[in-house]
């Protein structure tokens, strides 16, 4: 059987069959699992419950948008048990079709267990934790995740009052800190497609049309890819905020708005090629470079040239901290202000966001970065009456820096 | 000042200045407050914190991709008291441009309390709480919700030592099931959206072509909108799984792959319109009619059947299970089976989901319809080897109920 085969639809077995299971291989499941329980020991952890979506797609490759119900895999610490993986019966089918597990390691529930029916998804967890002997253990949970609420960890503390149920986030996260040589691929392939994206937004963007055409360019670029390889949708829908939006951080377009001149309009899109980003922001001003307010020109100015110091600056062996206060040194002394963090660790991700909440490139972060993890360095400047933004996706190396995309660093003017 | 001034931005004020606090005027947001401080009083709720990004926006217009960090609206019993918002310091400005709230009840917290650094943004939020006298209030919490977490609710429970935390899970969402005129407009014109989706999705749709173009054809038309009005990105990506993944309820597109002669493809689409969807499923099998395997026409043949009866059977004052029952009793000696239920109430959304959360039609929902709920009605069916699904989302009317789309209810084919 070939991967050919397997994308026709042709495999008649169940297992493993698509999406990543058939792009990585077990080599780069079993590395993750084992960096995994690595972790898992030094806590120790005897299984850990996985909700956040990146980090069940990252350990089993499953791939549904179904993170709406509750759902999740468990990592036991014996490394002879496999995982497995729990959500609605309905989306047992993509479970067999997308990850690498055992069929009788995928249980699905059904309706009746329904948080919106009145229902306890827990409950069905716990029953198959006992099943497994685990229902005394000491597990993690993820209780920073948008996936298991504050009602399913009471629920599951009443459940299995045997357990010792212990803070586990962000665990799998920092094990997708430093991403392997495929990840890498992935990655550097949404960087080609972002460099499309980019183009695309700035030719669509034009006085007179409305700003809802552009974004509808936007996404098509996104989910097209290059001719050579497809795209997918990102964590994050397009931020393409115009106008007075433009002094804020995280709008979209305005759907019935039609762009003017002198509009500055802030671009933060990202190219995504099997879940993996490349985030990257422009900023566009819709007239041309002689009518640039002098107060945006100045900020330009001031922070491409602060970017580029910095970038240079990066490499491994420098802490987070390290490189923002390289940062605020190269603002000091002048009048831009940048006082969010700088940057943060990225990846593969689904919505609501492409981040990864492990590195972020701030004073308090003392995380000494290494080759493999991967930066978006986002100096967004948001100022009362407008905004600008010049970020980059980066690459640490073992000797500093890879920029992911190739694109021009300015203000862009009609 | 006119709405075409804040359109163009010329507005030289800050509130309330934009999208649906502009569309929907103080009177639409009056009545959603008085309609769940009513709700809070029956719960005994002296505040209510709402962290539901659709019901923070149903409450106050903010409309900002933000709901990654933790943000909320705390809204106060005493209705001489306005709500507040709180979030990230950066996204403050998308607040105050998107909100009818005063700006001094708008606050923006620093990096330092971003949960990825470490921080703990209840810490800010109980401050504020403290500062408006509600230190000691019996406070509602969305338990079961996205964007508020277990550690956010451990962490509010230390801060207010001298508060009631209760569960206040769907009181908005509850609120939200009946939709206003302003709101059943914005449906219609979803419905519009829908329409011209699926055309385009089932035009696209060929052997030898590349899913992710369809898929991307898909999402400019749901950006798009119409000539007359622009769309949105929907709650959910596109989902559109063809041959073996046609056999699972929620999977998306496959990149890299190209439609074959043969494949079932599954299309669970909506039309968005400021956030308010009209979702649609359709079916369509890639060749002709007279190939279409026997067991895929029984069952097009059988749901089409069932669910014309049962849209002719909603009405006001039916419950939801009553609906349930009725479509069972319609499938009753079929060999059709619908184990998971037949539909539940949707309308305006963010990601992960336009579902609301409130009514289902499951045999477990005594709920009773009204007019101005609305309902997408889902009859998917997901076998081991292939999937069927149509689909109609509706509004329950005085008399019956009014389809949003109109749209071919059949197995389409080339």
């Amino acid at each position: 059987m070939t991967a050919t085969d397997l994308e026709n639809g042709n495999n008649p077995g169940r297992q493993p069959s698509a999406g990543e299971a058939r792009e990585f291989g077990a080599g780069e499941f079993g590395a993750r699992l084992r960096r995994t329980r690595e972790r898992m020991a030094e806590r120790g952890l005897e299984a850990l419950l996985v909700t956040n979506a990146a980090n069940m797609h990252y350990l089993t490759g499953y791939d549904g948008w179904s993170f709406y119900v509750k759902q999740g895999v468990v990592v036991p610490a014996d490394e002879h048990m496999q995982p497995f993986w729990f959500g609605r019966a309905m989306d047992r089918s993509g479970a067999l079709l997308t990850t690498w597990l055992d069929p009788d390691n995928v249980y699905g529930y059904a309706d009746e267990y329904l948080e919106m029916l009145g229902g306890d998804p827990m409950a069905f967890l716990s029953e198959h934790l006992a099943e497994r002997g685990l229902s005394r253990c000491r597990l993690g949970v993820e209780m920073d995740n948008y996936w298991f609420s504050a009602r399913d960890y009471l629920r599951l503390g009443r459940d299995m009052p045997d357990a010792e149920i212990v803070d586990a986030t962000n665990l799998v996260n920092w094990v997708r800190s430093v991403k392997s040589a495929q990840e890498i691929q992935y990655m550097r392939e949404a960087g080609r497609i972002i460099e499309g994206v980019m183009d695309t937004a700035i030719e669509s963007i034009r006085p007179g049309d409305h700003e809802r055409y552009a974004a509808a360019r936007v996404l098509e670029a996104q989910i097209e890819g290059t001719e050579h390889f497809g795209g997918d949708f990102p964590a994050i829908m397009p931020l393409m905020p115009a106008s007075r939006r433009a002094a804020a951080a995280h709008l979209t377009f305005a759907s019935d708005r039609r762009y003017q001149s002198g509009d500055v309009v802030l671009l933060e899109l990202a190219g995504c090629r099997h879940h993996y980003h490349a985030p990257m922001s422009r900023t566009v001003y819709l007239d041309t470079r002689e009518r640039v307010p002098k107060r945006l020109m100045h900020i330009a100015d001031t922070v491409l040239e602060a970017l580029q110091s910095t970038l240079d600056y990066i490499g491994p062996g420098r802490t987070a901290a390290d490189i923002s206060q390289y940062w605020q040194e190269c603002l000091a002394g002048s009048d831009v202000h940048k006082p969010s963090r700088l940057g943060y660790a990225y990846g593969m991700n689904y919505v609501p966001d492409w981040g990864e909440h492990t590195v972020s490139l701030h004073p308090s972060d003392q995380t000494e970065l290494e080759p493999g993890m991967t930066l978006h360095v986002m100096p967004g400047i948001w100022e009362e009456a407008l905004g600008f933004e010049c970020s980059e996706p980066i690459l640490v190396t073992e000797q500093g820096c890879e920029r992911f995309a190739d694109f021009p660093q300015k203000l862009f003017t009609l």
